[in-house]
């Protein structure tokens, strides 16, 4: 117990890969192939700088990103500790309240929701529509693959694996207009094997709608702002899950490797499947996005499932879920019972928008747009607000969670919030106070503490 | 018996209504308020352009009109006589074969399929998308209505209003990436209320799929080149029907009036629901297009459906579904559940495209294209094939349907269309012959014959 770790790392400053990845590459290497063990303590910042001879902004990069990952922990006052990757602690709390969202009957158009509305490149995306409208190879006037056309799949199969870790063929990859016409696909295409399936409460009620419509059962794992109770889920006699391992919906927790890991063990072993929303993965503040669950998978157990809508254009409807390499077969069989969904033309449109490279620049443009936001967002609480609201989740994604202490009834802010035009949603209510998931995609920076000013109105 | 009927309508020739419209209205109008009794003789064609002093080709159009709906009949060397339309005789065969296409396990493009290449305006499309992608007021920054964009509506509304014979509100239309997308929110509307539906056989697989994945029990109600078996829906115990009264598909029938009333009256005596796909009831060759069962319908209970693939562009993905108004309520219930599936951007492009006009001008060019390429193809099959080839329909839509005299397998002849990039769908098999349906929007005016010729070989 607390035996001090030495790192053997060579690090390489020519490198493309910058030095805080290339360090926690290694110590997560070490840890997964049990050379560092829970319990061991890492060199203190102070120390690793001076080991490795790099700034401690750099160590304390690393580690962060271990830590948000799971890997490790921070042991205030003590310092840096491996966690049990193997048998990790969570909480058992249970969560009997439903989340609502302001959104669930009106129609809406909310001041916080949407894209920020200088991060598309509309002439861009004229000039690439255009040329593919008139283009012959693209033959607008058949009908569409009903897997997607090829060159998309290509496309985002290369992304997943470059910019999210995954490990995908084309072939795994299907198209469609959101995700719940996907998760209609797959559930056409499974239900003859699974009839239940499990889903985090509070989770994304959308996906939840599509699994009733077919007829799955479905069970609620609670999940609270530590984590998802895997226990809970091991009770269950159900082999399916739906779970959001990289930014839960809408708590805002990342999934620590060791429930990753123990989440793929038990796919494997009840011969179940895992379905990874990623709706944001992408976006991160702090450090880089984090893995996601199908790259990490080596029973061929995840099913992926990706969208455009938020880091691109909403009202362009183009997502995509990548099947396991076992389920190929299955999808094939019932592949020409249903029509493709998404345009064709936009799907050629997307395939060059990735492939000449403009998604890179894209996403790389959203993240300083949103973590400007999301920086002005979380500065304005902090300082106006500190003594009834605290931050509980900010790094990722275009939305934060916050506790808020309030008397009033949800019921009222909801209402309120309404008629303001703002849209929340409650996740958990305690007496006194509040879980409150807030998106702040679609305000305009120059509004972020007008907008919080009116929430803050509106909550308490 | 037999009575002889007198005309006492007063033509107006200043009118924009065409001559023969107006003839066909007053007779229909008389038949169903039962002036015009059944089995009583029309007007001879000579005695009617006579008595009404106008051509006889202008009788004839009436006259032809209202066959193919099904109010009158001409029996050889008669005349024309009124049809009972409380009570027809149907034909009882039940066809046991299910109806199989070429493309079931292929994802070729094939040289038949898609629209006419020449059709689409592509440089006005691409002037109005590039209109609304930068114009503020579409806020593609924004998540889409869930029902569809009001303005789309609106002009859909209209539309099937005006051109369809329809009686509808922007209220009642929805808006989906496709007819399977829409039918899947109606079963999720519908299913604590209806639990079987009865199908057209043979009729439209895909829509059949949706309500399989649904749970819902199917009944499969048998139709040949005579008509559909309204006494074998009577017997079933279930009270939803899907039914293409406009053109069978794939049979190709145009549903006579008399049981299209019958329906209706079924319906509202057994409290239930009709889906109407009226997929292409837009285009026919011959007269007007067959009023939809929607207008028709004074017991609020058609679910109308309407597609822009096939008259517009396959590579879009605009489809639509007009409830009835007794529905809306149990709609805005489970409205927030589903996303919308259609781009935003197609959905305004589109409404001004048929809010500017330019529907109807498409419409109009295609009506065109399409006859000639219709004439083209069943002149050919008449002058070449007339020993082997009769012509069962085609006066109306993008196929034909035709019975051809083969000894060949259709397994067989399925494999050999492939091959040669052709789409077939088998209605029917019979000894030594087989009725098959043929699409024909795809191919180039110039190569019809060589298309029907490669048919040919594959087929006998």
């Amino acid at each position: 117990m607390d035996k001090k770790i030495n790192f053997t790392i060579l690090l390489n400053k020519n490198s493309t890969v910058p030095i805080y990845i290339q360090l926690y590459e290694y110590i997560r290497e070490q840890i997964v192939n049990n050379n560092f063990k829970a319990s061991n303590k890492l060199p203190s910042i102070r120390e690793a700088a001076s080991i490795l001879k790099i700034s401690k902004t750099t160590i304390e990069n690393a580690y962060n990103q271990l830590i948000v990952e799971g890997y490790i922990e921070n042991i205030s006052k003590k310092g840096y500790f491996i966690n049990d990757i193997g048998n990790f602690n969570y909480s058992k709390d249970f969560n009997s309240f439903k989340s609502i969202s302001s959104s669930n009957y009106n129609e809406l158009v909310y001041d916080n929701n949407g894209i920020d509305d200088t991060s598309f490149n509309a002439e861009l995306w004229k000039k690439l529509y255009n040329r593919v409208l008139t283009d012959k190879l693209t033959n607008i006037y058949t009908n569409g693959s009903p897997q997607g056309e090829y060159d998309l799949r290509y496309e985002i199969s290369e992304f997943v694996n470059n910019i999210r870790g995954g490990r995908t063929t084309p072939e795994q990859v299907i198209i469609g207009a959101g995700i719940q016409y996907l998760l209609g696909i797959l559930a056409g295409m499974i239900k003859h094997n699974y009839n239940s399936v499990s889903i985090e409460s509070p989770g994304y009620k959308k996906a939840e709608y599509i699994f009733e419509d077919y007829m799955f059962k479905i069970n609620h794992i609670p999940v609270n702002s530590d984590s998802f109770n895997i226990d809970c889920l091991k009770t269950l006699n159900s082999n399916l899950l739906y779970v959001s391992p990289s930014h839960q919906y809408p708590i805002g927790n990342v999934m620590p490797i060791n429930k990753r890991l123990e989440l793929l063990k038990w796919a494997s072993n009840v011969n179940g499947l895992i379905i990874e929303d990623d709706y944001d993965g992408i976006i991160r503040y702090d450090g880089m996005p984090i893995p996601c669950l199908q790259g990490l998978d080596n029973n061929d157990c995840v099913i992926y499932l990706g969208s455009f809508s938020k880091t691109l254009l909403p009202s362009l409807r183009i997502s995509y879920m990548i099947i396991p390499k076992k389920l190929i077969k299955s999808y094939e069989n019932i592949k020409y019972k249903y029509t493709q969904s998404t345009s064709k033309i936009d799907q050629i449109v997307l395939s060059l928008f990735i492939k000449e490279g403009h998604i890179t620049k894209h996403l790389r443009k959203i993240r300083r747009i949103y973590k400007k936001k999301n920086t002005a967002l979380t500065s304005y609480f902090n300082d106006k607000y500190n003594n009834t609201v605290k931050i509980i989740n900010s790094d990722s994604g275009f939305h934060i969670v916050v506790e808020v202490i309030t008397c009033k009834k949800y019921q009222d802010i909801l209402e309120t919030c309404k008629k303001n035009n703002i849209l929340v949603e409650i996740v958990d209510v305690f007496p006194n106070k509040m879980l409150l998931s807030i998106n702040y995609s679609g305000i305009k920076i120059e509004q972020i503490t007008s907008f919080v000013d009116k929430l803050m109105q509106s909550i308490s």
